[in-house]
């Protein structure tokens, strides 16, 4: 027990110094300029390609240790690298130095009667505390949009992914270090003990500004319950599409068969697909032919089920499901007003499509949809950060503060107020 | 005890109908146009003139049972409302109606290259919670705030200005009927039962997406600790002047006396002053004396200590403190790096000045300082949202995530991406 004691006592002054480290590495971050952040990234990459092999042994290592503790094979495929999966957190980096850089950016600025300039100028947040799961690259990932952004960050991945982790936070490190830029900016926490999440979830003494869990829906629940500091994260992605009346029929079948077929388990598949009704004589046999013959179970309302044999009855519940699966819930609504009021009462606000070639329509549908992302005559499978153009992605926001949809490194930032005078005082 | 169960069933079945209200209000005003929203305004600042007697009467009420229980003066004249006082808010929520409009703002856009066009929108966040104390203008600013933004708000004021309150609100009912948007969209609490204090930090079966806490220390902290939905708050405003060694003399001495003394109750107040030790020999004496003749008490370090025996010694504990009084630490540093640390090391993050003449020293402050508000040559008492041009104001934000420093009408919305494509499908 003295000893577990100890252990613990060492761990917890270990947590201590990496939160101080960070909070120091994240003043460095904010004070280096465009160059010099930039430069840390395309060596952080060249690192990651330079410690290919390292990276790769640790992951065999993982996944040996994994599968002899019995890991399912989705889990492997989640904590499996491929070669070319290295090759590919490289390129995410390298990406990610290019893309413009979010701090410092004057978003407004204004002069009052008096004189005073006001600007409100992009800053880094701080420092941001990621927890995740089994995947490798997310330690890639989430180092190079902290750094863009010139944020400190503080890993803490899943315990069957130490190995690969710990091998990519090396390469990371030594690429800050040869940019001059504190290796300190992205810590790995030293072991997966259950105690460092709850240490996280409290602030890590005022050192993590902001938590973003990244992971299944057990794990966002907890951040979201014990987290005394704000969090982005995503929870859930009950996606749809609406088919217009005005659809073009083809674009209809393309756009409804890859927002719920492309992948099944991402959370902007589509759940539930709408047909207008004024539309559904020509438009619903097609849909419904197109998800049945690709394999998908069609969960119909009444109508719906009159068009093949082959679909089942919807029930209420069906209607607030994130099947993540090849399943999909079918409804006759009355146009787009019928659409946007389903969505309003049974979505999660992530992510919905109309499919018109009526404006109009499409403006209503967009404007009335109070979701992160709306989209018209395009796949829901685009809610994606890579897809919106934010190279290595960070994850999805389902709150409506501070951060909706993807969060790239914008959302990685705050911002402040620049007041400049020239001797102004408050009547 | 059947009796109060049956009263707290009441309560608690009118708090759900008012947040079910609070939603569906909410959609109109999103669904409003801007025009409809400012009719709204004017109407809403016309009726609360038009009501001006009624306003009065039930402040006088308030008044009256609030001195029968014993308030304080200070107490009392928070809840005071001058005849003036209503023409104030009249004349507020007017200044509101002619601010931009932050609703619908394309923020930025771009195009991907599978020819998507992306937009990121800003749209009204929803339902905003208000949990206030005695200042019944708070009921007419943050109404006007709101549904400006296009959000709907459930207000809980405090119970000695319960009479006050529910005066403006039915003024502002008024207004919003008139430009045919749902009354429900500004709402008062029934009474000032603290359960519902608790239901509103719950987010009241999830219609309440943010809470904005105003009032003293112990409601903030409480709000901050129970809270399941977001806050926007304000905590701590330890606020610094530092002047450096190429300040203009004069302009140094009004902005720090204006940044200390012109209301020392305010959170902008200035609690530290900071001297360049380059500059001390001729500029902290004017300084340390014109706070002293002001009636300002100066808890000064070795070397502020020497200037006038009226200086009191600090103690660590004094760089920490937000006096909200006549009181002012002073500390000679090495200049404005001293400065950046000894603020980085007990500032509040809130607002911070630097009197200079160099441009340079002058960045190196704005870039650094990591405040909500950074001025030169101006005084920290502008922290101030009609200061910078936001009409009425909602309070001070001190966290880092979604808004900081004063919250306007801007803070108040959130953003959507508007996705607009030709048929795009996910490879």
């Amino acid at each position: 027990m003295s000893a577990a004691h100890d252990e613990r006592d060492e761990l917890g002054e270990a947590l201590q110094h990496m939160g101080a480290a960070a909070r120091a590495s994240a003043r460095s971050l904010a004070r280096a300029d465009k160059a010099q952040r930039a430069t840390a990234l395309h060596a952080m990459s060249k690192a990651v390609l330079a410690h290919k092999d390292e990276i790769l042994e640790a992951n065999a290592r993982d996944m040996e240790a994994a599968l002899n503790a019995g890991a399912s094979p989705a889990f492997a495929d989640r904590l499996k690298l491929a070669p070319g999966s290295v090759d590919a957190m490289a390129s995410g980096i390298e990406t990610v130095a290019w893309l413009p850089d979010p701090v410092g950016l004057v978003e407004d600025e204004w002069v009052r009667p008096n004189g005073l300039k006001i600007a409100r100028v992009r800053v880094p947040i701080g420092v941001i505390g990621i927890i995740y799961e089994s995947r490798p690259n997310v330690t890639a990932d989430a180092a190079a949009l902290c750094v863009k952004s010139g944020n400190a960050a503080i890993l803490r991945g899943g315990s069957e992914a130490m190995g690969s982790a710990r091998a990519i936070r090396t390469a990371i490190a030594e690429g800050l270090e040869r940019a001059d830029l504190p290796p300190e900016a992205v810590q790995l926490v030293p072991t997966s003990d259950r105690m460092i999440v709850g240490r996280m979830l409290a602030g890590l003494d005022g050192t993590i500004d902001v938590i973003i869990p990244r992971g299944g829906k057990s794990l966002i629940a907890r951040v979201q319950k014990d987290a005394r500091v704000p969090v982005l994260a995503h929870l859930d992605g009950n996606c749809h599409v609406y088919v217009d009346k005005a659809a073009d029929p083809k674009k209809a079948v393309e756009i409804v068969l890859n927002s719920k077929m492309r992948r099944v388990s991402v959370c902007g598949a589509a759940e539930t697909l709408l047909v207008d009704a004024a539309g559904a004589g020509h438009l619903l046999r097609p849909l419904v032919v197109a998800l049945l013959d690709a394999g998908c179970e069609v969960r119909g309302d009444r109508i719906t089920q009159t068009i093949d044999p082959r679909v089942e009855g919807a029930v209420d519940d069906d209607w607030y499901t994130e099947f993540l699966d090849a399943i999909i819930a079918v409804k006759i609504v009355d146009g787009v007003e019928g659409a946007v009021k389903h969505i309003a009462k049974y979505g999660s606000s992530h992510t919905d499509s109309i499919v018109t070639e009526d404006k109009l329509a499409a403006e209503i549908f967009l404007r009335e949809v109070d979701s992160a992302v709306v989209l018209h005559n395009a796949s829901t499978q685009f809610a994606d950060g890579a897809e919106f153009g934010f190279g290595a992605e960070i994850g999805i926001a389902t709150g409506r503060l501070h951060a909706r949809g993807p969060v790239g490194a914008r959302e990685l930032t705050t911002f402040k107020y620049v007041v400049k005078g020239d001797g102004q005082t408050r009547p």
